[in-house]
């Protein structure tokens, strides 16, 4: 029957949900997890001063919230102390990253990551008609040369780079990241995903070169601020790759209880610097429970350890498995050679005593 | 300087934020309004127990949202009693609107809708390089004869109605839209916006034809609901058309505390009618202020009226700008003829006595 007709790309695209949420393993299972350790959340939840703030501002959500950000976009252009036209806001990384897709992608367009890394992104590229060239992890870490050969061969449009990198938890320092930009053609946008920047040693993440055209940074209120469910993160770069953002963006998108809790959020660095601690102790804590247990952890700059559980992807699959019917949610890499892992995020000291009891047992039964 | 560059179509599109949001106004003028009545925002808020889900569910925001939005669409599809397959959630519907042009619009694809009608939706449209073909209103209203002619002349690919409309607040009835959905192409898929049909008689909104595939439905909890700030809004339609959704949608995009709100708002539908009541009460109220003042206040089924100021648009901008000045926030239409009205959205008693007081005030000091 004749009807209204998708344009060939989206005709092309699969209809998809790219991650399967823990409350959809919860609702086919019939059971509740009862220790939510896969979505690199974090169980510490925000500062007291955000419950705060989100509570005074609840009998206020009848009015539209700032197209502009302004308050956010001001308070953190002054906490990363670079000038407010140098910042962008937007409904976490993942809507920032397809802004960047529609913005600089013609059908064809190369983008190169790395197999295995973030796969939202790469469905934004898919979305808007670019073409995913990977290039393999080396060592369990992003190859910055294999990164920059691609995007030098392919003289690629975007390269994406998640550092510290997800889902392997490995990084690479300020200054070899600084190399790895300076290598690319000047016309390779490279993005930088620092979504796990906080949890980082000093000396992860460069010093912010908001006069270089070709990069743009990304951080998240998701990670260790803890606001995943409220969707906020925000870019840096130079003016004008800031200033296209208002020829695409959504600009009510970005909703006013997030706002009202980023800047919270912000304005409580104590907080903040407690919580890392509590995730640079429970990321000790899960690293032991895996070598007491046989396994090895790699070692981790972000708010989750993974784990090489020593044999194959199916091995591990089972692994995931069997700590799922457990009640213990995690997560696992898909790629080889990466799928050997599973990927644990920080959570409280229950969540993680919760998998210590029953690593064990799933491991025996995963054979 | 050689740089990334932005798509030949992303480079033709102008930086802009479609709507100046009050809080712009008020950060211009260094004067908070005394009186919110510019954005059709329900001012009387949402229910007690949404402000209460809310509450509920702070605690739980370092969680990401459910990325299938599953209760909230069960919940609706239950409330408009179609399957769930044939109702998607997403930002608002500005969100799916732009969603929907990303989804149908090839480059230069023609697009109708009224001069005047919504401008966010025309920035979707030029966003995604469609191209616009605008027939004027006709007695104030949208007008369905010139509407499906020019959808017919142009094999228009796209074609936008909102009904009740916004911004003159008036509308024809569920049998008139019905037989403009039926005189449409079959390859033209009508985008219903219905973002004002709670306040609309009864009679309106055309049942739910949901096998019919060329009409979409847009609904909110924005406007009655009272849920603006969160960016909740769902669309109506035939099964494959709401499929195509999980193509390209930002699938953590409705935040935790949105869907928890909406759902809440959803199962009060007591709170609904009261406050469909008290936005009637609140039209009449402004109507009368209107002819009180010698001005005529347009028939209107939407949360706000909009009115005639009787002279051309330079006279109704300078009698909004002089409301403005005196603390009262409105809106009006830009286009020749509607620019000669202002549009004023109902608001709490306290506030519609404040626009009483200074309409008269602001008419003489318009001139």
């Amino acid at each position: 029957m004749s009807r209204p007709t998708l344009t060939p790309l989206a005709q092309s695209l699969p209809e998809s949900v790219p991650f399967v949420g823990p409350e959809a393993l919860e609702r086919r299972s019939g059971h509740l997890f009862r220790a939510r350790l896969g979505a690199n959340e974090s169980s510490f939840g925000p500062s007291p001063r955000v419950i705060e703030a989100i509570a005074a501002a609840v009998s206020s959500v009848w009015k539209y919230g700032d197209p502009e950000n302004h308050d956010l976009r001001h308070a953190l252009a002054a906490h990363v102390a670079v000038p407010v036209a140098n910042v962008m806001v937007g409904e976490g990384i993942d809507g920032l990253l397809g802004l960047v897709a529609r913005l600089y992608l013609n059908p064809g367009d190369v983008v190169v990551t790395s197999l295995g890394a973030y796969p939202t992104f790469n469905f934004h590229v898919a979305g808007f008609g670019g073409r995913l060239v990977t290039v393999p992890y080396e060592n369990d870490r992003e190859s910055l040369a294999a990164l920059a050969e691609a995007a030098q061969r392919e003289n690629a449009r975007l390269v994406y780079l998640s550092n510290p990198d997800n889902p392997m938890g490995t990084w690479w320092s300020a200054a070899e990241v600084e190399a790895f930009a300076a290598s690319l053609p000047p016309t390779t946008l490279l993005l930088l995903d620092e979504a796990y920047g906080e949890t980082a040693p000093a000396g992860t993440m460069p010093p912010l070169a908001i006069d270089r055209p070709n990069v743009m940074r990304f951080r998240t209120f998701s990670k260790a601020y803890g606001l995943a469910g409220l969707r906020c993160g925000y870019a840096i770069a130079d003016a004008p790759a800031i200033a296209a953002f208002d020829k695409v963006r959504n600009h009510f998108g970005v909703n006013r209880l997030a706002q009202v809790a980023a800047l919270a959020a912000l304005a409580d660095q104590d907080y903040l610097q407690a919580t890392i601690g509590r995730i640079a102790a429970g990321r000790e804590a899960i690293a032991a429970i895996a070598s007491d247990n046989g396994l090895v952890p790699i070692p981790s700059a972000t708010n989750f350890v993974t784990i090489d559980c020593g044999r194959d992807g199916a091995y591990a699959l089972s692994v995931l498995q069997t700590l799922a019917a457990r009640g213990v949610f995690v997560r696992k890499p898909m790629v080889p050679t990466l799928d050997r892992c599973i990927r644990i995020s920080v959570g409280r000291p229950e969540e993680i005593a919760i998998l210590a009891e029953e690593l064990p047992g799933a491991l025996k039964a995963a054979g």
